[in-house]
């Protein structure tokens, strides 16, 4: 199948919502979206966004059962090491069911890396759940390291009351 | 002890570098740090950068045994959840070991939460390793949640090699 993956347009932010909650409904985690099409495009399309995105497009002729062309996205923004620099993470990869196996998921990925190779990253990070095998096997076939299972390394969050918490003891100027 | 914490001006970068090399011999990885101030002026200075950073200055009269004033550092970036938004990850936080039992560490980390706040981030996240029992506990009391024993998220790392395959495969446009 003829696809074209560009980089996405503020125009687009509304067809990326729709395939973010898509992905979160397959997830059985719907509830959980609370990000609007206008806050992606607030975030993502500023002088210093928050993210870029990368989309799919397939022909008209092509268009999915519901009428879409666009089909799917790979959504990243960049990271820091202090040894080694910039890198690139990408945050979710997405492809309508009825358009998989076409190697568009991989061509995402794919331009993800090569995007975050101009931009001199030496990395391209991304996280997976442990039970998600059939993704964890095709990294780790792609030459990736799981550094959880390698090093140890654990994914810490603060958020809501611990998060309030955090700011209600910074020290004052 | 009387201490400030500040955003790093560009000038601080040589200084912020010192720090990171004292950080990694600590962790007894010295030869892994690729960075030099200059690449952190570049980085860290530029029109959309890669990182922000924190600094802790004492004053001339508390300064180091070798007559340093600067004397820790936090350096984060922003991520972005597309179902919660905006985050703020920390990456580094360093205290010099004669500095510290003095509420540096905690200042910094909640400086970098009240910066996160302020930019309308709803999460504050970081990564530990699994031996380093003193820090997960701290983060626990804290009312952090750790995401890899909870949920189980793996971090995977696309480098070198594999990084540059991925690259080779992207779909030419």
């Amino acid at each position: 199948m003829h696809f074209k993956i560009r980089a996405a347009a503020k125009e687009d932010c509304r067809e990326i919502s729709r395939m973010i909650k898509e992905l979160a409904v397959f997830e059985k985690m719907s509830d959980q979206v609370k990000i609007s099409h206008e806050e992606l495009e607030r975030d993502g399309f500023c002088q210093n966004p928050f993210f870029e995105c990368l989309v799919t497009e397939v022909p008209e002729q092509n268009k999915s059962e519901e009428g879409f062309t666009l089909v799917g996205y790979a959504l990243y923004f960049y990271t820091y090491s202090t040894w080694m620099g910039r890198s690139v993470y990408l945050e979710d990869l997405y492809v309508m069911p009825e358009f998989r196996g076409n190697g568009i998921g991989k061509g995402l990925m794919s331009k993800v890396a090569e995007v975050g190779k101009k931009k001199q990253c030496v990395r391209l990070q991304l996280s997976v759940l442990d039970w998600n095998t059939p993704a964890r096997d095709f990294y780790a076939t792609k030459g990736a390291q799981d550094l959880t299972a390698s090093e140890g390394w654990h994914f810490i969050r603060f958020d809501g009351q611990s998060l309030d918490d955090l700011v209600n003891e910074a020290p004052k100027d």
